[in-house]
This record gives structure tokens, sequence and C-alpha cells, in this order.
């Protein structure tokens, strides 16, 4: 059963690696860093996209586009962004091809030079503010709501495949506003949006909290985020949600002109969440049989599997199953009906096991003989037999999967709660970091010097500190210097 | 009334610009080349992207994502296609930028120089392939049909809006055939969904035909397409569906076991409209008020215009107004209720016009009184009083779309047939084309060298050789040498 899956507990690293290939979610490309999002992985992407788009859209958003190029000099306009982006990113300097001399091979024609070398996106602030300035002049064009879907890329020279890729798909979200309050509202509003769809699509609790200095977006004042554990008790920064203060106006002399008539500069957010959140499903529910996917985000949510010999008990039980798919669809369920005759069912049992099609009903003569269905739960790996006289299958269904999508999140949520750990000393600290792994709920002196050492020390970093979090007199865990409130701790994905 | 747009008869082509302008749609960026796509703009190209999506699905393909980048490499395996697409690509050099020596300014890094240059794509058919040689070994995973939506570039020196930009967005369908038979069905096909996604969807009549050598895809064994005709009788290409034969699976050494038993290269497809589309959906429909658009595209289809004095009167239009929109979306009518009192019902009206809606509905006090409303039709410029006791206002909006959406396809098509014209000698062609423009079908000896003379001469090129066309003896309209059948002649965007 163990379709060669690596166990989580021996190598939950290769683990990852390999279930994202073998469900057919994404591939390595011959593009260093650029990954292939084959179409079962896409399709669950699509599902992501829908919701968030939904969400986005139900706040006042709307999505345009923009360039993927932005001139190199826009990039430095904003001190922090460019030493943030520069050190890795693509970098277009020439606009055709053409054959060599001898005729042996095409070559980069050296003629054809960019006056200016283009930056492929790493993220869109400075073409999106330099649009921006001819959009806003009075306080009757704010706020700005926009957001769109692109494709961005950092040239990271260590890449996972979803975690961290050289190009990758997201959204961001880039508004404007006429006062420092309603952009902040804004900023912490995205975040709540992202938690919200975290929780409820995927299933998985978070973290709300807000990012040190040291960790912050480059260009940004403050970066909220949500902050998700995986299994192997690391932690996955899962969406974030930047005020951006008036650096970007500033940058690109965004001003309005206010009711009251005078001129003033816009104050701005940023948010995104990218293909990221797809490690991040995969991280938290999955198990060594394969995937787990939450039913609200699962391509295919119901799988049906006849056991047969021979035709006339196929046509039976097709006869019984297309009853079965007509009722679910009707409560909107997306069903499959596997009638292959190249597999046997036990080889589909698995398969649908390691790409985590939520439920499978299989149908065999003694149920059909029983009017009967078999319903095998993949989260928890549970069967039950069914009798049709006894439900209506389809709110059985229906009710069956906002029970897994429940019980999904209710396991997380509770493996998220024992793994984080009050520590109140430095040895505390490094014991529970190692033994136990999770996040650290501690003190700490509020200087980017400490947060550093320990990092250097532990390979630990300040997730967030917490919105919730309570006012608590304390000593820092390193230094001992006063504190008055606990931050996350955690080794990061 | 004119909102400041020229007219069409007197500029055609700076009608566009500023109709594109005006209306919302898009903008140059500062990027040369590189348009921005504004929300009003944007939220009709995702209309567009929801129904081909829905008819790409329906037809059993499926979505996934491949690289931004093609190593330079790639794109030279397969002959004809480096040559359609080496002059005008995007490389990428490097992978970071650093700080000048004086710190002045931000430069390319010489020390991070890629090893093999990337080109940004400008079509995705060799990196698709090489990644198909991993996925196909046998029958059994064929046919594969996968299409992805995506930016890409080609390096254009002369851009519009559009029509012809260094970037733009659009969707390729790539797909792999055990039989060359299935590969053309499949690329037959799609032209006909392409076809049936204008008709019905951009109310935009066209002609289905395949290109001829010198216009084929670069890589392709034959080129389908639909072909447009703008109010200035100029031809736009508006999808093209290419049969790839066994090229790129030779390129990329695709092969696969046959039923058989034997090892055979796979037969490919592929296939794309852009948002070019957007430039053909208003270069067809549009007039000197500004946008005409086709209900089922219309991000608003109906909007609701108070006319009022003083608060109170509003009140009552209000509640009046909010009745009409439950009735309008129990429908799925998108509907907006503009009751901005920055602005006047007259100055609402012209904004309506340049931005195309529909269908406009004016409530005043003696509406009110009277139980009735005044209807506008965008298309017509014509107004209507309808009394609601009368009608039912769900359904008669309803209908009142649909007879917009037929109205606008037949006036198209009226247009479209009057101005395709037959001519049978080289004068009458050449009268034709300067006097009247629009599509000339034609006999043509076959051969490329008459085309592109005909093209130097005149600037007309072969749009397509129609599906329907008839076996019919004739002369070349040049050569005077033999032909079994017309063509269409154009000039093109």
């Amino acid at each position: 059963m163990s379709k060669g899956l690596p166990k989580r507990s021996e190598d939950y690293s290769l683990w990852y690696n390999e279930l994202v290939k073998k469900a057919d979610l994404a591939e390595n490309s011959a593009v260093r860093g650029c990954m292939v999002i084959k179409p079962y992985g896409y399709s669950i992407w699509e599902k992501m996209q829908a919701e968030l788009d939904r969400m986005f859209k139900e706040t006042g958003h709307t999505n345009a586009y923009f360039p993927l190029f932005i001139p190199k000099s826009y990039l430095s306009k904003e001190a922090s962004h460019v030493e943030g982006f520069a050190k890795e990113c693509a970098v277009v300097t020439h606009y055709r091809l053409k054959n060599s001399e001898d005729g042996s091979e095409v070559i980069v024609d050296p003629d054809a030079k960019l006056e200016e070398e283009l930056i492929v996106r790493p993220t869109s602030e400075t073409v999106i503010w330099s649009t921006y300035k001819n959009w806003i002049q009075s306080y009757r064009d704010l706020p700005l709501l926009v957001n769109q879907w692109a494709n961005v890329v950092r040239w990271e020279m260590r890449t996972r495949l979803f975690l961290r890729t050289a190009e990758f798909l997201w959204q961001e979200g880039h508004t404007a506003h006429a006062t420092k309050q309603e952009a902040i509202e804004e900023t912490v509003q995205m975040m709540h949006v992202y938690a919200t769809f975290a929780e409820q699509f995927m299933a998985l609790p978070v973290v709300k909290g807000v990012k040190t200095e040291n960790e912050r977006f480059a260009g940004a004042e403050d970066t909220y985020c949500i902050e998700a554990m995986m299994q192997d008790g690391k932690a996955l920064q899962a969406g974030t949600s930047h005020f951006l203060g008036q650096n970007f106006a500033k940058a690109f002399d965004v001003k309005f002109a206010t009711k009251e008539g005078k001129l003033d500069f816009v104050w701005g957010t940023s948010w995104g969440v990218s293909t990221r959140l797809m490690g991040a499903l995969i991280m938290a529910h999955s198990d060594d049989n394969g995937l787990v996917l939450p039913p609200k985000l699962a391509p295919i949510q119901v799988v049906i599997v006849p056991i047969y010999k021979g035709e006339e008990q196929l046509d039976a039980i097709s006869e019984k199953a297309k009853e079965l798919m007509a009722a679910l669809r009707a409560k909107g369920i997306s069903v499959k009906f596997d009638n292959r005759d190249t597999h046997k069912p036990g080889f589909k049992f698995a398969e649908y096991e390691l790409k985590g099609v939520p439920v499978r009903i299989a149908i065999g003569p003694k149920d059909l003989e029983n009017n009967s269905v078999e319903i095998a739960r993949r989260d928890l790996l549970s069967k039950q037999t069914v009798s049709l006289a006894d439900v209506e299958i389809g709110t059985f269904v229906e009710e069956l999967l906002a029970e897994i999508q429940d019980s999904i999140y209710q396991k997380a949520k509770t493996f998220q709660t024992e793994h984080i750990t009050e520590v109140n000393s430095w040895e505390e600290f490094q014991e529970v970091l190692e033994k136990k792994g999770g996040f650290l709920s501690a003190h700490w002196d509020g200087t980017g010097e400490t947060e550093e050492k320990i990092k250097t020390l532990t390979k630990a970093t300040i997730r967030c500190i917490p919105l919730d979090a309570k006012e608590e007199a304390g000593t820092c865990i390193l230094t001992g210097q006063p504190s008055a409130r606990r931050v996350l701790f955690a080794k990061a994905y």
C-alpha cells in the first residue's frame, strides 16, 4: 500500500518530494528551478484560485494585468526594495537571436542589446506604482483596489517543488488609500481573508501575526502574515499582507488632492499568496499512503469503483453507479466513475488513495444484491457498508464530505496546539526546538541582533508576533533583557 | 456626445487607440511594447476566459502550467520554429543585479551570467514537447489534451494596444495523439470551438479556413484559422489551430508504443487565442460614441441611473431601483445602480455609452408616478418607455439582452457579407481593394511567389483558403495560371 512512498517518519523531505511527483502534482522542468505544474496539481490550484478570487471580489477588489518586465531603474527607486530583490532576479539584456557566422548554432545577436536592461518581475510594486501615478489625482480616485494573477521570478539557488521555485504563480493585490488608517485596515482585512481561506478551504489552522523588522517585506512598514505548521513541526509562511506606508508613493511621486484641497502622498498596501500554498496543503495533511485533500479543494470529491467479473456484472453495476452519480451531482458533488477494464480494483484503490480523493464508493455484486455500497474515507482510511434503502445517498455523502473537511481541520488544529510550546530559558528553547520542534512561544528583547544570533545558533526564526499575544512581562531567552510579550520562533520552510 | 473620440470615418486608427484608452480598457506602460490591462478591460477578458475555459473542458482538455523560460537550445531543435521566433524574443542572460563600484547605481552583475541563455517563451511548443517526452510511453497515455493560460513575449517593433504587443496573454493548447487522423480532427475541432466562441459570445462572424504555406505557423504542417472583418474592412486573424504532424515529436524524440507493440512518433497539435480578441471585439462593433459590447461579454449588462432633485426623490427612486435589481439578478443579469451624487445623469449616460453597457434604465419622478422606466439600448442608441404594470421586468430585460446580442451579430454579419467581393481580374482586384476594402475572393495560382508579389504590390495577404471554398476552375488574377478554387485576400491587422 506504500506506492513506493518513503515514510514521513523516516525522511519527511524525501516523502514530500516523492509525493508531489507520484501524485502527479508537479515536476522539475529542464529549466533550472522552474517547475511544471501537472494537470492534477493545476486543478487543485484552480480551485484555490476560484475561492480566493471570489473572496477578493467580495471585498471590493477587481483584477487587472501589469507588465512582466520592469526597467532596472524602477526597481532601484525604493531603496530597501532593490536591496531585497536585486540579488535574485532574471535580467533581460537582448531581444533577438541569430545564426552564428558558420551557421552551426543559434546565438544571441550582440546588435540587439537593450538600452536599459529589464528585470522579470519578482513582485510588481514598482511597475504598478509607476502606473498608479497616472490613475490617481484626487481623493475621488481612492481607494484603488486592484489584484493581479501572475507569474513572478526570483532566482533562488536552492529550489523545491511548490515551496521555493524560480518561477511561481501567485496573486498580488496592490491598493492605494487616502489615509494611513484605511490602508492599515485593508492590510489587516486581507490577512484575515487569507486566514479564512486557509482555515475554511485548506483545513489549515494558522497563526496570525506581524513580522519583525528583519523579516519584513522589502519596502514595507509592516508585514502581517499567516503562519501554518507542517507535520514535521516546521513553519510555513502561507500568506503576507504589507502596509507600505507612503514608501512607494514617495518613490514614484504618487500624490492626490485631498477633500480639503491639499496635496498628499497616497498610502499603500500589497498582499499575496502563491503556489507555495500547494506545498502547505500537501505537507499539512497527507500521510504515508499519499495525498489527503480537504473535500472543498479536491478536484474529484468522490470516485466510484466497480468490482466485477465479466461484462454482465459490470453492466448492472454501471446502472447503479449512474444513479449514484446523478444523486451526487444534484448536490454539486464532483464524482468520477472509474470503469477502466485495464486496471484491477486494488490498483485503483491505491491510485485514488495516492491522489487524495476524499471518498471512495465501491460497488460489487453483493452490494447489488443487498442494495448497498461500501464507502471509504481517505483521511481515516476507514470503510463502512451503507444500505441505500436507509439513506438518501446525495445527502449522506454531502454530510460525509463536510465531516471530512472538519475532521482534517481538527486534526491539524490539535497537532498545532500540541506543538506550540511556551519556553522560558535558553536551555529549554534549545531542547524543545531539537526534541519536539513546532512553534516556540518565548520572550525576546526586541532587537534584530538577538534575532539574528538565535537564527545563527539554532536556525529558528521569529515567525511572527502573534496578534493575540498578551501583554506579559518577561525576559529575553537569550539576553535576559526585558520583554513585554512572547513571540513565536520556529524553523521554517 | 462624442466624448472627444475621433470619428471612425475620419481616422479609424486614431479612433481605436483613443477608445481603448478612454473606455479604460488598456494603456501603454513605461516598458516598451508592454500594455497595462486596466480593470474594466480585464473584466471583459475574464469573461472571455471563463467561456473559452468551459468550452475547452467540455471537449476533454485540462489545464496545466509550463515554465516561462525556454533554454536557447530548445528553441533551435525544430528548424522552421526557431526561424520563425528567434528574431523577436526577449533573452535572459544574467540572474543578478548589484551596486556599481562607486555605489551610484545598480548594474547587472557580470559574474552572474547564465551558462545557457534563456528565452522568454514566445509560444511553448518546445518546452512542452520536451516535457511530453517523459509523459508519453504508450498508446494508453494518449491522447494528451492539455491547455495553459499564460503570458508570452514576442519582441514586436511596432505595437498597438491589444492587437500587437510585446507581452500578451493567451491560452495555448498542446495535444498529442496516436494517429495522424485523430490529430487532424483535434485541430479542426478547436478551430470550430474558436468559431463558435467568436460567433456566439463575441457576436463576431468569422470565415474558417486554412492558411497558405507562407502564412503557416513556424513548425506546423497545416494552420487552420478564423478570420474576422473589422469595420474598416481589414481582416483580423482571431484564432489559429495548428496540425503539427510529427515535427515536434521528432525534434524532441517523443515516441510511443502502439497497440501493435511498435514504436512510433506522436502526432501533435497546438492552438491559441490571445488578448488580441479584445482588439477584435472593440473594432468590430463599437461606434463614434464608444464601445458596443455584446451582452454575453459585458461586465455590467444593465445600469440603472436615477434622475432626481433632492434626497427625498432619490430615496423613492432607490426603492424602485432595488426592486428592479432583485428582479434582474434573479435572472442572472449583472446590474449596477449608479447613485453617485457627484455626477449628473447626462454625464453618466455618456460614460456608460463610452463603456458599452448594453442596457440603461433611467428612473425619474415621472416614472415613479406612472410606474414606468425608460430603457435605452446602447447598440442602437434607442429609447423606449416601459410600463412596469405591463411586463415582468426580469423577463423583459432578459429578452432584450438576447435581442441585442443577436442584433449586434446580424449587423456584423451583414457588413461582412457585403464586404466579401468576388474579383476576376488584376484591375478589379486593385480597384476593389482600394475603394471598397474587405475580403477579396479571387483565384490564385497556388505559388508562394505570386502570393508574395501581390503582398508587395498591394499589402493584401491571403487570409485563408476558406473551408467551404467550392471547386471552381479559374485563372490567377496576377499570373493567369490555372487555379482550382478561390482564396480570400485582404489587408490585415
